[in-house]
């Protein structure tokens, strides 16, 4: 077994350097709080990276030994550009998992893994929203109650335009009426994707006791088994395993066929 | 309920006219079979459309109009336009059903709504094909036995990248020793969308009884029951349903909230 | 085709004869207006059965020529007997659609069919649910808007101990807190099984419209599209479909395999 | 983290004892030949229970402290009491692990758990069996290559009346000509259940390589990550989290509201 799980906090990083109220809550980036907190697991390796730097800092070299990849992103998803999508999406279908937060919900590659537009209704109103673990013994929900409440948060409400989840591990209950799935599981490939819905960036989600428990749960669960090169592959196997009766047979149209000149 | 179910089969039609081995078993093109056989059933209006036609024949207008789009190709699908895939993906996700065949599961519209490479095994050697229905009471086996066989086809075999489908209706048995799931089944967004395996454009597969049986039924199964626009909103909901009680809180760094001048 | 769904409401018909609060909303049981309401639909065949009639209303003739069986019980699950419910579950094992409402989250044949526990939270607090409709182009939610409010009703909060649904159709949002998986499909065998949440015996929710709306398309969506008899049997299939080679060996201890009274 | 995993292996242990055939191959019986090839993983604690001992073997007390409880059995199925039934049930509920192996598919304690019959199609004829690996990156799978095959089995057919599983890990292909579900995931409750298909008593399938690893990973794999008791509570929450308003109203047949003595 590997020593530790690389872990990428990738952060558009706009809101925090041109938005007051995100700057107040988040002044080094989302990405510096979320790799913080996680950094006290020592059987993680964080990294970050962000929008400007070259490819988004996710190089394909970056992205070849990181095990899993945190996803923030909010007005700036159109800047990501499309070859660093494909990259990640290629990663992941080997194997990387992939924790999509909060807005990150409208980025390119959640909508690619998906194959849906993702949307949803939305309220920010510092409102109360109660999340229900109604999977308790998944591994997302390790050290968590029955709920746990975030007492202020952007409204996120269904329908949420996905593939039905594989495992719903959260539904969400907000003061002003709407419900949502907030903890949702996916497997895409071999990679292991999470969508868990709070952290809008002037609120102080991110050190909330909870919220970090589940993001650190969900890096581990996450965390490749193992990884499977050539998911692009389509090996033609000429040698059969088991022996093929040999046809004779020529076929025309409207479906005649023919064996030694004749009719079947 | 509206009259009939509207049916385009769109084929990229470039085997048929530069091979011999296709031209021989489908001179009018694979297309033309299809829509032949579907067209005995005074319930579906029928229509086609093929790679060399403006907007390879899927211009917004019809695919507005389409209930249920058939897709075949192989040697071509790089030659698809993106514009008309995204098309194509958001007609789907508001309810239009796709259905798949054989070699389409390269196809760049069935890789963007699964996400996923859909690489697989091949073989090209007469082999003969067993089909398993594994959920006789699903609506797409309706009038099938247990099983049925393709005496001569091409084999598929797993690993198929494909997300693990919502129902899985059939199973092939190959001669050589592979298996494969060969009908899958997904719903994305509002739209339907049906793999079915065989079909390889030498071999006279599509004049088979039981597979016209298969397609036609898959054509009702994929049908939308609802259209549903708007997939691509995110609507502001201002007003809550519910009323939400007022804070009147400040966020600072570190998670620091404060309510009238003071720390909470 | 068949001319008409053949449908029976079960209902204990208890509580409406011994609790007064039961008995001023449902004088003459819950079956009596649920079979009331949905005889308006004239695709429909309605019969009602209690568990004070001899086996229950459900002797093997009723239930061979029943499409789809709905349930509600409460506080009589115990006085069902079990031949009774052995009976209902092969039937629905091939085929027969159950439609459960509210409180027949406990019953025997829920339980039976489910294979957990069913358990949840509750409370009577003349409470408003809200039902979100997070599938909306599922054939249950057809006629209905984005959600529904039911101004009075009984609080049922997650963990619901269940299986994993195969399509969860509808969330609640209780006015007291509580989320709730409140429309759930699976399929067992080949009939097909809806819970629905709302019913309380002592609140007016069988006379409202949308909740009549939902139970009328659980009807359609649960009627067998074919019965599938001898689900029991396991046949042996003595003669192979493809030749199986003559092997010719022995066993022996410790995975010893002999041919010809060698070691292989 | 607790120590070791505890690992109880259960076996009718009859046509061992009475029939020739499995006498040679598995003179012990398999539960011995199974505990023995688990026992040389030392994270596993392992222990046996048969048919004859008291309770089968399978008291409340050794339930309560089993993690993952292996199942064989064929011929006695009839002969294991519905109470000893009702106790595993109650503790996979719990989060205990549950592996099922060969003509365990009949047994009561799957069948109560899948609510369905569980029928198959079957063959003895020493015949090649070729077990396809479909999610390579399923921790069930680790350590296997693409297939693995063994040279002589029981064939057991599809159609399988189990429930959908949430993951199909394995798909077998017969020399005969049939296709079968042979690794498959459901959780019930907080446990997680695995069903492995090979394992017929006459043939040395417990001594080979692939099928350890298949028992050994599975029991990994199932072993709980937390065991939640209580899955039989209802609790009455009388205390709401948000505070509902109070309504004052009076219910009447018909749907009738009354408040104030008015009909609303």
């Amino acid at each position: 077994m590997k020593d530790k799980i690389n872990v990428i906090v990738w952060n558009e990083f706009v809101h925090e350097k041109e938005h007051e109220a995100a700057k107040a809550v988040y002044p080094d980036g989302i990405h510096h709080v979320i790799a913080g907190f996680l950094g006290t697991d020592k059987t993680l390796s964080m990294g970050t990276a962000t929008l400007d730097e070259p490819d988004h800092g996710l190089t394909d070299e970056r992205l070849a030994s990181c095990d899993v990849l945190i996803w923030w992103g909010h007005m700036a998803h159109d800047r990501v550009s499309d070859a660093v999508v494909d990259r990640v999406q290629r990663r992941i279908l080997e194997g990387m998992g992939l924790v999509v937060l909060h807005s990150g919900h409208y980025s390119k590659i959640f909508r690619r893994m998906m194959g849906t537009t993702c949307s949803l209704k939305w309220r920010e109103a510092e409102e109360q929203e109660r999340i229900w673990v109604i999977e308790p013994s998944h591994p997302i929900a390790a050290g968590l109650g029955q709920y746990f409440e975030i007492p202020y948060e952007e409204m996120y409400g269904e329908r949420f335009e996905i593939p039905a989840p594989d495992e719903t591990v959260f539904l969400s209950w907000f003061e002003g009426g709407e419900v949502f799935r907030s903890g949702c599981c996916w497997t895409r490939g071999h990679g292991r994707i999470f969508y868990f819905r709070p952290g809008h960036e002037t609120y102080p989600t991110y050190y909330q006791k909870e919220v970090q428990t589940v993001i650190g749960n969900a890096v581990h669960w996450a965390a490749p088994r193992v990884t499977i090169p050539g998911v692009e592959d389509s090996p033609n196997i000429t040698v059969p395993l088991n022996p093929i009766k040999e046809k004779n047979v020529h076929f025309g149209k409207a479906g005649v066929i023919q064996q030694g000149g004749k009719n079947l």
